[in-house]
């Protein structure tokens, strides 16, 4: 390994560092409350030597955020595959839930927590194209199921649907990040949780639940 | 009015001053983030007068949230009339997503942020009796729903059944506040997302769709 190409990986493993402490800090006590310097002090750097890295907090939860959205398309990526788009977005939703579950403070700077005091181009750092971009890829996978007519009329708008989708995904994620260990209501299991409600969604979205396999197909095979 | 009621008026004006002064703060900075000095700067207060009503920062914040889930079962009252449950659970919802976009700072402090960090006391200001506390209100219609045979067989167990709909509830009201004003997702209204979103989880999850009036009902008047 060359002189330059170790100086890299020195670096990217000392933003990997701060972006971690930072990522807890930010899920802990809140956006407000984390300061440069805070996250200097726990990561034992010197205030200077933190904005090495980082032009300002700003800049740093920017590119956190994008990291972040980025490992979820990842996991989403091997996904896009699967032919049929109401299994497509099955996969999507249980896949969703999976995430939010193995990194909870990923998730919770990601979807519980507002952007909109961001400046706008750190805030924008989930819009993107279907391949960066979670919401992009429901969608795109909605407008597949629709054209296909597999969802009932009134989900026939492809923003309500991919809305109604996220919604039920993200209230199970996120009950589990902040209720999870609350023992009084007697949880079920979460994957039983997020294995059912998206089901119960999906069901009640369907035109017809019982068309698993996609009509075009069913037609093609004379089942029609 | 008599000296002593007085009195005790202003004692109630200050205390809930002093709550909706820290509800905001709570909401804007993370709980860890607010000490009572903060609070007592921000009502005008000595933090020797603020100590005067609450003990300490875990006191207040259980106050504050008996008071909002209190609040929150004052807008569930008036649907235990409803003699329906299936009926019961869809108003619920409603009144439900209305509450957190009426009161966002409450929703945030009572079901998007942990209270395992609590005193156990305090932590379990949100449990109580199907009269005090949502999630046994809502827990209650599901299992009159379940013995009148309306739901399907997998919702037969009434947590699995009560988490699910919790969870496409909470999951409407919870990316309302957090993502409702990132304009880009294009969002369908509130009221819409809310209205299409319950009526397609409770489709998701009745035995049959089709049927509003409870079956007892229809046995009695020879439907059946």
């Amino acid at each position: 390994m060359g002189i330059s190409e170790r100086r890299e990986r020195e670096r990217d493993q000392t933003r990997a560092k701060i972006m971690n402490a930072a990522r807890d800090m930010f899920a802990r006590e809140g956006y407000d409350a984390v300061s440069m310097r805070k996250i200097a002090e726990a990561v034992e750097y010197s205030p200077t030597a933190i904005y090495v890295h980082f032009k300002d907090k700003e800049a740093l939860f920017g590119e956190m955020c994008r990291e972040d959205f980025a490992r979820l398309s990842d996991a989403f990526r091997e996904l896009a595959r699967i032919e049929d788009p109401v299994e497509r977005i099955r996969r999507l939703g249980q896949s969703y839930v999976r995430f939010a579950t193995q990194y909870p403070n990923h998730y919770r700077l990601m979807f519980m927590t507002p952007h909109s005091h961001l400046p706008k181009d750190e805030m924008q750092c989930s819009k993107g194209n279907p391949d960066e971009d979670g919401y992009a890829f429901l969608r795109a996978a909605v407008m597949e199921a629709i054209a296909q007519d597999r969802f009932r009329s009134e989900f026939s708008d492809v923003e309500l649907a991919t809305q109604t989708l996220w919604a039920m995904a993200h209230g199970i994620a996120s009950l589990q990040i902040t209720k999870g260990d609350e023992s009084w209501f007697n949880w079920r299991p979460i994957e039983e949780r997020a294995k059912v409600g998206l089901e119960a969604i999906l069901r009640g979205i369907l035109a017809d639940v019982k068309l698993i396999v996609p009509p075009r197909k069913m037609r093609k095979a004379g089942v029609r």
